[in-house]
C-alpha cells in the first residue's frame, strides 16, 4: 500500500527543517511499499518542460546490486581517506571527539566501512536531451530532495554523494547505465541510527541577499531558538 | 514572526505530491515575515561536506529589482516565442485549447507577459569552490525544492525556471553577481491564480529500475487514482 500521508504525522515545514544527513543505517530491510511511497515522491518534483527525464536505479540484494554496492562501498573508502587528510577533519576542532567536525569524521568512518550492508542504494540518473550543463541538475536534484524529505516523512533517512563517481566507468557497463544517462548520485536509503532532528545553518542573514549581491536582507532572521553552525571544511571561499 | 509548521496544515507527503509549477500569480505582496521562512526552509536543504554555498538573490520592488525583472521578462518573452514554436505547442494536442499543452502554453504566454510585475523573484545562485560541473546542481536545486514546498506550505506557488540565462550578462553587473557565483535558475513567488493539485507523471514503474538499468521495479505502483501523463515536449529520446 503507498502511502500518500507521513505516517508519522509530520507537518511539510517540519518535515523540511528536520531532515538531516543521515549516514548510519540499522540493518533493517525497507519494505518495497515504502519504496514505492519514496520514489513516488521523488518523481513528483518538476523537470524542464516537465520532460521526467529522471530514472531512479535501485540497488537492493540481488547479486549484480551488492557487486555495485561494493564497488562503490570502496570508492567511498578510498574518497574518504583522501578528504578526511585534506580537508582537515583531525585538525583544530577535529581534535575534541564531541566537536561537529569528528563527529562527522566518526559517521564517515563507520559509513564507508558498512556501504555494502546498506538497505537500499539509490541511483539518480538524468536522460540527456542537450549537452551536459552545470543546470542541467535542475532536473534532477529536486527530485533527490524530495525522496529525502519522504524518506523522513516514513522514518528512513539517507543522504546525497557523489561516492558512484571514482568508480563510475566499472558501474556503468555492471548496471547496463547508457552513455545518454547522466550518473547525478548515489544516495544510501534505510533506518537510522540515531535520529532526525533541526539541522544547523549558518544564520539566514548570511545566506538571503535582497535586492543586490551581498546586500543584507534585515528581514532574513531565523526562528527563535535556531542553532547556527560554521560552513563545513574547507571554508568557502567568500566572492 | 517566522513560521515552522505550514499554516495550511499540510502534511510532509501530501504536500510534496501537490505542488504544482505556478506561473499565474496575484498582485497581493508577500509579506517578509513569509519570505523568511520560505528561505529559511530553502536553506535547510543539504550542501556538499555541509558547505553551503547557496545563496538567494531576491528581486522585489526596488527601482534596481524592478529593472533586472523586466531583463529576465523581455527573455522570457523572446525564449518562449522560439520554444512555443520549436517544441510544437500549437501542434497535435495543442490545438485543442482545453490540452495539458494548450493550457501549458496559456499559462506561458500570461507568464512571460507579466513577468515584471511577480511580487519576488529569486535567483537562488552558488558559490563555486571548484570549476563547472554537471553534478554541482546537488548544492542549490534541493534548496530550490524546498523553497517551492516551503511557499505551498504558506499559500504560495512558484516554478523553476532558466530566463535569466540569456541576459545573464547584463544582469550580474547589475545585481552584482561576481564571477565565482553561478546563477543556477530564476524562481518567481507569488500568490497562485488557481491552485496547487496532484502533479502529473508518467507511470511509476516507467521512472524507476530494480538492480539494472531498464529492469521493471514491480513494486513500483502509483497510488490508487493517480493520474498520469505523459513527458512534457519534445518527447524524451529513449537511450
Amino acid at each position: 500500500m503507498v502511502a500518500t500521508r507521513s505516517v508519522l504525522g509530520i507537518d511539510l515545514l517540519e518535515g523540511i527543517a528536520t531532515t538531516r544527513a543521515i549516514r548510519r543505517f540499522r540493518p533493517d530491510p525497507i519494505p518495497e511499499a515504502d519504496l514505492a511511497t519514496m520514489l513516488f515522491a521523488a518523481t513528483r518534483a518538476p523537470t524542464g518542460s516537465n520532460r521526467q527525464t529522471g530514472r531512479f536505479l535501485l540497488l537492493r540484494d540481488d547479486p549484480v546490486s551488492l557487486q555495485a554496492k561494493q564497488l562503490i562501498g570502496g570508492a567511498a573508502r578510498s574518497a574518504w581517506d583522501a578528504k578526511r587528510a585534506s580537508d582537515g577533519y583531525e585538525d583544530g576542532s577535529g581534535a575534541d571527539p564531541r566537536s561537529p567536525k569528528a563527529r562527522t569524521a566518526a559517521a564517515m568512518e563507520h559509513f564507508v566501512d558498512h556501504f555494502a550492508e546498506i538497505p537500499v542504494v539509490v541511483l539518480p540518473c538524468l536522460v540527456r536531451y542537450r549537452p551536459p550543463h552545470p543546470t542541467e541538475g535542475s532536473n534532477i536534484y529536486p527530485a533527490c530532495q524530495n525522496l529525502l524529505l519522504a524518506a523522513r516523512a516514513l522514518g528512513y533517512g539517507g543522504v546525497i554523494t557523489m561516492w558512484h563517481s571514482a568508480v563510475e566507468d566499472e558501474l556503468r557497463p555492471l548496471l547496463g547505465v547508457p552513455d545518454g544517462a547522466a550518473m547525478a548520485a548515489t544516495i544510501p536509503l534505510g533506518v537510522p541510527v540515531g535520529h532526525h532532528g533541526p539541522v544547523r545553518r549558518r544564520p539566514l542573514d548570511e545566506l538571503v541577499y535582497d535586492g543586490a549581491w551581498g546586500r543584507r536582507a534585515t528581514w532574513a532572521v531565523d526562528p527563535l531558538g535556531t542553532r547556527h553552525t560554521q560552513a563545513g571544511p574547507p571554508e568557502t571561499p567568500r566572492p
